[in-house]
């Protein structure tokens, strides 16, 4: 009998994190690759917009890769994927999704400046009830439940053992769309024997069981109930069901609903047009409409519910919203909760919702969102299902992942059964064996407010310093022929506090300059650069010891004599 | 019957946020101040270190200051004491504050560089037991529970009525110290007739009551009796009877402490000289000791509990603490929660830590920590005691204040008799009424890194745009005289993302500016301030129109025609 070929597993994001979520599979030189997802820096990163995965890893194996799998929607999954397309050209990697997904996924390819048109050709449509066969893969789909339709967990057969992939889940008895998570595939898969599951920690920490979806849905129909205005509700427009929720509940109590915000009016788009969203009938109105009808009659559904800069709910907030000015007694319904690091962009928008007069309910004060992902005890049925010989954590930060795998404990798996992987680690697998065999370095590729820069870590060094400390710079005219300076330095200082001793210390760090430039020639220093560098270290040692500040120092010279 | 004269109570702070806690009252000529505190930013403020509050309208009426009473030693409610001094100078505001307080503003004062060492003569203990009479203010103070020992509210008995602040408060049956919250003394002047009650609202959004401090001992106990290593536990510095609980666990489970941390040394030392903290026999050592016990019984100390950058516990989880190396096993206890902001940076702490191998305990999966303000209930049961007249929440952001407002409706009183004020509002009152009569325009004071300097608004703002977009410097020598170009301009970069395009533009750049020059010396410009503009503004629109970006733009011009 043949020697079977290992399978490599290697993480290019997605640990360590919340987000840019995205795992290679390789086996006998076939690259199958489950999501490519963005990820929203969690420490202050100036002027950047999001992360991308470094891709080096598949440029390099470009030839190999064989497809591209996308388990959901959700922008974690899908957002880098123009990216990838961008890097690997020439090469046309295809793409497997669900049918929504497989939406989104084309309305941002659409809309990218990196994609040819004809690359539609690409995209093939993920049906759970069919097996997909690629290379040494056979795969699997089943359904699960989540924060938005249509996602799905992968089970991949091979012939060292069969994987399976959480996907982003939770179990949901009753959900929106009546499509349970599919318990019996995985059970099955249990039975038949898996090697490793990969599973979904991101809600590790919590508790229990999540609350179900309909239960969000009778809270904000009692909410509908009692406003005696307007309601505005504000969730992620990839959020269906809720969005779903929010209609049934407008047209039970007799409420038109106008959608604002881009991407909102484009996902609505999208999900009725594929049949995950119906729209009741006489229910929707553009939000020209709305003065049309009675204050009491009006529901507006929007973005915003993490207080986006430029999101309607926040140019309401801060009565810059064209159409919409809030009144007192209006209904905000903030449906969702804070991503860490958004708290404060939140509070300020709830606060000044409030101050005009709004009722605000959210998160600290009311039942208006439960979470997409598996608690505790979710987890724990997940990996009974499953039963799986190897349990590795993924999706998530290290304290998440850690937390998962103390589930994992809880019911029985022991300490050398469970994997707590890092970006860039290669999992080595064959029969019976699952270990760490090798670590592939990664970038951090930031992506910058103008879309097409890769931003390198010594730029944001720079914005850093030059954000906390500002600037000065210093222009000096000398003439190395006359060994002169024939004008005193000239300083312009930009974001560093204005001070009363300030004019006195700038007169004086003119003449050290000026000092510096003559030492300069006394020792036949006549370097344009030279002298540049001299100045700036001069006034920079000046500098710190008058006032203990470090702004950015930038140094010329212009040198008559070398005109 | 001499007509009375009105109450004035002025806002220089502590509404519309958390922190910057200051409150002025004015009667008769005789100012009081209660409390004055600091602020940490809540957006991104690029350098700033705190924000205190403006002190215009008391510098202008300083004559008139009779006393600053502090409530307890919180940064929040005493930061700001240096810089209220500075800026009073030469005049001298005697303080009052209860033991623990009082010490911790000399400390703050001796280590400030504001102050003269003689200016203790000025610090005056409060004894709750006995009543101060200042100008037209008769006070009392009634003792409440917080999470620094020796809080106190305060009761204002004047001639047009009486006026109750909450201080900072929560109730806890069995508190640490023994030193219940004076509830009789809220009673009676309950019973007497209460004007106006100001209310802290910090926690209005909590649900219940406060869980009581003693319930994290047991928790702490607990913990340390399962350890298996060392043991290192976070607080804030201030929370004395945290710290109280850790010794206390310590010792009965014959434990050695060692804490680390500039303040928490400090306010170790304070607290236990003046008799707030018992260190038990044979419990403390210095951190120098540690490697002489077993790892079982070492428990540390530190600060760190919010992520801070330069803290105790952040060095260990970067492993760059000169002493501790974090070791598998070693147990860390977050024993606080995160204040909105520093979510990230804990997260990024905890994560550190776990994979340094430590076991992390924090508020998320452990009962470490309770809050020092007082919760739904709590906030009700204040109201009926005072059952004032008028009820007015402070302390919190907008939101938290409304919430606090509904709570008082909620138990029956109406809402003209609950007042919202924002900063800078003037409260006029007079027998049994109470409104806002004015409003006084309020500066937000920076502080930044180097302690001296407040920074203005401006210089934020260019910050905000040098970190997002960064900088381009433009030189150009001109020679006026001759109409010439004398060299091309020389473009400097900083924090500005590198493309291929970049030569290509910015030798176009070079070329555009060479013709705005031109031009300006065909309209026979030859200002050097107007050619610099016209530089700027050049070159502004080119770059924005080539790479959709808008870096501050700096121009210089050098007219040697001028020299």
């Amino acid at each position: 009998m043949a020697k079977k070929s290992s399978l490599k597993i290697i993480f290019l994001g997605g640990l360590n994190e919340v987000g840019r979520n995205i795992m290679v599979l390789e086996k006998d030189n076939n690259i199958v690759v489950v999501d490519c997802g963005i990820m929203f820096p969690d420490d202050y990163l100036p002027g950047i917009d999001f992360l991308i995965p470094d891709f080096l890893y598949l440029k390099k194996n470009v030839d190999k890769i064989r497809a591209l799998i996308i388990t959901h929607g959700h922008e974690d999954h899908i957002g880098a994927i123009p990216f990838l397309f961008r890097d690997l050209k020439p090469a046309k990697i295809p793409i497997y999704a669900t049918r929504l997904t497989l939406g989104l996924i084309k309305s941002k390819l659409s809309s990218s400046y990196f994609q040819e048109s004809d690359d539609n050709s690409l995209l093939n449509e993920i049906d759970p009830s069919k097996k997909l066969h690629i290379g040494p893969f056979d795969m699997e789909f089943f359904r699960v439940n989540h924060s938005i339709p249509d996602g799905v967990g992968i089970i991949f057969r091979t012939d060292i053992g069969n994987i399976v992939h959480s996907g982003d889940f939770k179990f949901d008895q009753y959900p929106i769309d009546g499509k349970v998570t599919e318990y019996a595939k995985i059970s099955n898969i249990g039975q038949e024997g898996v090697l490793a599951l990969f599973c979904d920690s991101t809600n590790a920490e919590e508790k229990g069981f999540t609350v179900p979806e309909r239960d969000v849905g009778k809270t904000l129909y009692e909410k509908f109930e009692q406003a005696q205005k307007r309601i505005i509700v504000a969730t992620f427009s990839s959020h269906i069901h809720r969005i779903q929720q929010v209609l049934d509940a407008a047209k039970k109590l007799d409420k038109k609903v106008a959608a604002s915000g881009r991407t909102m009016l484009k996902t609505i788009k999208i999900a009725s047009e594929l049949g995950y969203l119906k729209i009741p009938d006489d229910t929707v109105i553009p939000i020209t409409k709305i003065d049309d009808f009675p204050l009491n009659k009006i529901v507006m559904l929007s973005t915003g519910s993490q207080g986006e800069p430029l999101s309607t709910l926040r140019k309401m907030a801060l009565a810059e919203h064209p159409r919409v000015k809030i009144m007192k007694g209006d209904m905000v319904i903030i449906s969702s909760s804070p991503i860490p690091g958004n708290e404060n962009a939140i509070s300020s928008t709830i606060n000044m919702l409030l101050k005009q007069g709004a009722d605000v309910f959210y998160e600290s004060i009311a039942g208006v969102h439960v979470s997409g992902h598996a608690q505790q005890e979710e987890i724990k049925m997940m990996i009974n299902l499953v039963k799986p010989y190897y349990f590795i954590p993924v999706h998530g930060e290290y304290k998440h992942r850690i937390q998962c795998a103390k589930l994992a404990q809880s019911i029985g798996m022991t300490n050398e059964k469970i994997i707590i992987a890092q970006n860039g680690d290669v999992l080595k697998m064959n029969d019976n064996l699952c270990r760490i065999s090798g670590n592939i370095t990664l970038q951090n590729i930031y992506i910058d407010g103008y879309g097409s820069g890769n931003t390198e870590d010594i730029v944001l060094k720079d914005r850093k310093i030059l954000s906390r400390n500002g600037i000065i710079m210093i222009n000096t005219i000398i003439d190395s022929k006359k060994s002169e300076v024939i004008k005193e330095a000239d300083l312009t200082l930009k974001g560093i506090i204005y001070m009363e001793e300030f004019e006195q210390i700038m007169n004086e760090g003119r003449e050290i300059i000026s000092d510096a430039v003559k030492k300069c020639f006394d020792n036949n220093m006549t370097n344009t650069q030279l002298i540049e560098n001299n100045i700036k270290e001069t006034f920079e040692k000046f500098f710190s010891k008058k006032i203990n500040a470090r702004p950015v120092i930038v140094s010329r010279v212009i040198d008559l004599g070398k005109i």
